[in-house]
C-alpha cells in the first residue's frame, strides 16, 4: 500500500493499548503528513524516554532518575507506604492529589491461575524499606479482584509481624454512581460498610 | 510523575488521532514496561518511515519509492484514473480490491470556507497526465460533502475539454444498510437513482 516501512508503522501503532487497525492507519497516515512535526518528536520521544526511563530501585515506580523523584522528595509523608498493583496506579493516584505518602510498586498480583507467586513480585525493597524502620503504615491499594484480594491477604500476613499498621482503600459506592447501575458486590459492600451521618 | 520524558511521550501520543489523554497514558505504561520490544522498534519504525516515505511525483500517494508503486506497477489499467482527496481514501480502495487503475490524490477538496482554492490542490500533476495521453477516464472518488461536491463538479469542468469521461462513484443504500436508519438525503438519491432489477 505504500512499502514496508508504512506497513511496519501501522502493525506496531496497532499493538498500542486503545488503537486497532483501522485508527493505527489514521494514526499513521497523520505522523507521515507531518513527519517534522510529528514523527519525528514523536521517534525522538521514544528514543529518549527507553534511554532515560528505569525502573527506581526502592519502590519500582518509572523514572529518569533513580530513586525516583517520589522516593526523593521532601514534602511527602515517609511513615505511610502506598503498595500498588503496576506504575499506572501510581499515576491515578498522583492525579488524585490526596496522597502525600511514598509508594511501592508490586508489579502485578499473586495469582494462582497464572502461577505468579510471591517470588514473582516486587517485595524485597518493601521489606527493606519497613526493616530499615520509619514506616508506620502500609496503605494497600490493590484492585477489588479475586487475585487483588488475595494478595492483599497475604501482604497483610507478612506485614502485621513487622510492627507496622496495614490498611486498605474503603470500598462503596463510587463518586458519580448511580444505585440502580450498581453491580450487586459493590452495593452490598456499602451496605454492610455504611457509616453514621 | 516520571520526570519530563515520560511526559513528552505522554504528550505526543496523546496528539495521534484515536488516542486521547487517558489512552494515551495507557500506551506510554506499555511501552514503557517493553522498552526492547515496543518502545525501540516503534522509535526506529517512525524514524525509518520519516527518513523512506515521500509523496508520489506522479500521483501524491505516500511511498518509499517515486514514483509510487502503484505508478509503476505494470498489471494497473492506465487508462484509468482515480481522483481523491487523500491518502486514506487510497488505501480503502485499495483495501476494497475491486479497483485496478491508477490514482491522484488531490490533498484536500476547494473550500470557500477554509479559503482553498484550485492553486492550494496538487492538479499539475494530473493534468500533464492526462495531457500525455493515454487516459480515457478519470473517476472522481471525492466525499459526498459540499466541498467534494463543489470539487467534483469544478474538475469536471476542467477536464471534459481534455477529451477523457469523467464519472463519479455511485450514491445510494450503503452494503448492509438498513432502510429506515438512512438519513434523507441518502434514500432520496437513491430512490432518484433507482435501477432495473
Amino acid at each position: 500500500m505504500g512499502g514496508p516501512e508504512i506497513e511496519r508503522l501501522i502493525a506496531l501503532l496497532g499493538k498500542l493499548p486503545g488503537l486497532g487497525p483501522r485508527s493505527a492507519r489514521r494514526a499513521a497516515l497523520k505522523l507521515l503528513q507531518n513527519p517534522e512535526t510529528r514523527m519525528l518528536p514523536l521517534a525522538a520521544a521514544l528514543s529518549e524516554a527507553a534511554r532515560a526511563v528505569r525502573p527506581c530501585r526502592e519502590c519500582g515506580n518509572l523514572d529518569s532518575c533513580d530513586p525516583c523523584a517520589i522516593c526523593v522528595a521532601p514534602g511527602r509523608e515517609r511513615k505511610l507506604v502506598c503498595v500498588i498493583e503496576g506504575v499506572g496506579d501510581l499515576w491515578a493516584l498522583e492525579r488524585s492529589g490526596v496522597y502525600r505518602g511514598l509508594y511501592h510498586v508490586l508489579g502485578g498480583t499473586l495469582s494462582a491461575l497464572d502461577g505468579i507467586g510471591p517470588e514473582d513480585l516486587n517485595l524485597a525493597p518493601l521489606m527493606a524499606r519497613i526493616a530499615a524502620g520509619g514506616v508506620t503504615e502500609v496503605i494497600l491499594a490493590l484492585g477489588a479482584t479475586v487475585d487483588g484480594a488475595a494478595t492483599a491477604h497475604w501482604l497483610t500476613e507478612q506485614l502485621r509481624p513487622l510492627g507496622v499498621a496495614v490498611s486498605r482503600l474503603a470500598q462503596g459506592v463510587p463518586i458519580g454512581g448511580a444505585i440502580d447501575v450498581l453491580d450487586d458486590g459493590t452495593l452490598a459492600t456499602a451496605l454492610v460498610a455504611r457509616r453514621p451521618f
